[in-house]
């Protein structure tokens, strides 16, 4: 399993992305789902990646091998739009499908692959989108200014309360490596190293790309006091009064 | 949908359940998913149910119609162990299943619907029982001493971080209050109106047994408390030292 999340505010965008994968529970590997596409000072795109390994491992390969490719509608550095790139990465599912959807099937495996793409290409405004397996895509707003992918439901409830557009980056990092927190604690298939990366709104590059491990004091400061705070909060909270 | 939560504690048991089914989302309706089956100081149980509705209805109408049957292993207000009670309602759901599910299969539905039995029978200990379609089952232990049907992720962070055998009724309350709070703000096809039950230990009888509606001063303070006090232990957090 997987959990992704990414957010589009005012200030920049914040992508946060576990590393764990697993076929069954006793397959359990350390993969990136994190790819940066980097032109700095031109463009700077983010690709975060759920479902089946295989699958995103082989769209993800096309949109490499793609990069210097010179037709139009082609390479991801050439992409005049994040629309464009979009239907990029849209394009690289189907190919992959139409490649392997009928296989997997005689294996009763489901063709599943969900990503979120978000970034700035030039003096375009940045934009966010989440895109399925079907190669289609929707657009995050103003109202909705983030996508999760993967083990998504239990760190929603923070993300609900806390993000709008207005929140500054530190804020949102820190927001999204709380929502990371409760769901690491709560799914097994959710794992360390994370990937969080940080992007300052028209900046055309990437600001902060940490690799957040084991190790890590502040992550490991947050899962501790979040709880305390958790608690406390809780403690603070009325009585039952009808008991 | 639906979200369901039961707690066996040492003070006692909690169950809480909402009350929306919908079939897509322009067909919502109102109905308990609780049921109280209660010989007051001889037993007290408590069925939780979530899936189709057609089925678990079907099953607690087998129920409600073998309370009064005079053969062994009939009828939950004599059974003489909650383990024998469990076994009763999976033989219910059996039962349904022979009758329905080759039809439902035909029109590609699944056949799906989970318990929660939890109570207490004469001089028995309290206990608590998780019952799948498949009418089998597991037991609450010290170590997991609750379980959710439905949908269980958005409310299950709380729970983890505050519910052991130890804690209070009212605590436990409280906690499964904020937790279907969480499940209800993340989830439309969870809603209003709750039922809540408290049992205490030993009791043998129902203790509270409350619906809670829109107009309830109480979780309409929680709703609003709870969001305001999560935003400060949020605030108080130490921020992303890297950023």
């Amino acid at each position: 399993m997987t959990y992704c999340v990414a957010m589009r505010l005012d200030a920049g965008m914040v992508f946060l992305a576990d590393s764990r994968t697993n076929a069954g529970v006793d397959q359990i590997n350390t993969f990136r789902k994190m790819t940066v596409f980097e032109v700095p000072g031109e463009r700077m795109l983010v690709l975060l990646s759920s479902g089946n390994l295989a699958i995103s491992q082989a769209a993800l390969n096309i949109l490499h091998e793609r990069l210097h490719c010179a037709e139009s509608g082609c390479s991801l550095h050439a992409a005049t739009s994040m629309h464009e790139a979009a239907c990029m990465v849209g394009a690289a599912l189907r190919e992959v499908h139409a490649r392997d959807a009928a296989a997997l099937n005689e294996f009763g495996i489901e063709f599943a692959a969900n990503f979120i793409l978000g970034g700035q290409i030039g003096s375009e405004p940045m934009r966010l989108f989440m895109i399925y397996a079907a190669g289609n895509f929707i657009e995050a707003t103003a109202d909705t200014p983030y996508f999760q992918i993967g083990e998504a439901k239990y760190g929603k409830p923070i993300i609900d309360r806390v993000i709008d557009s207005h929140v500054s980056l530190a804020d949102a990092a820190k927001c999204a490596l709380i929502s990371m927190d409760s769901t690491i604690r709560s799914n097994l298939s959710v794992g360390l190293p994370l990937d969080l990366l940080v992007y300052e709104t028209g900046s055309l590059q990437v600001g902060k790309h940490i690799s957040i491990d084991r190790d890590d004091p502040y992550f490991a400061l947050l899962r501790q006091s979040w709880g305390a705070r958790l608690r406390e909060a809780f403690d603070a909270m009325p009585a039952v009064p009808f008991l």
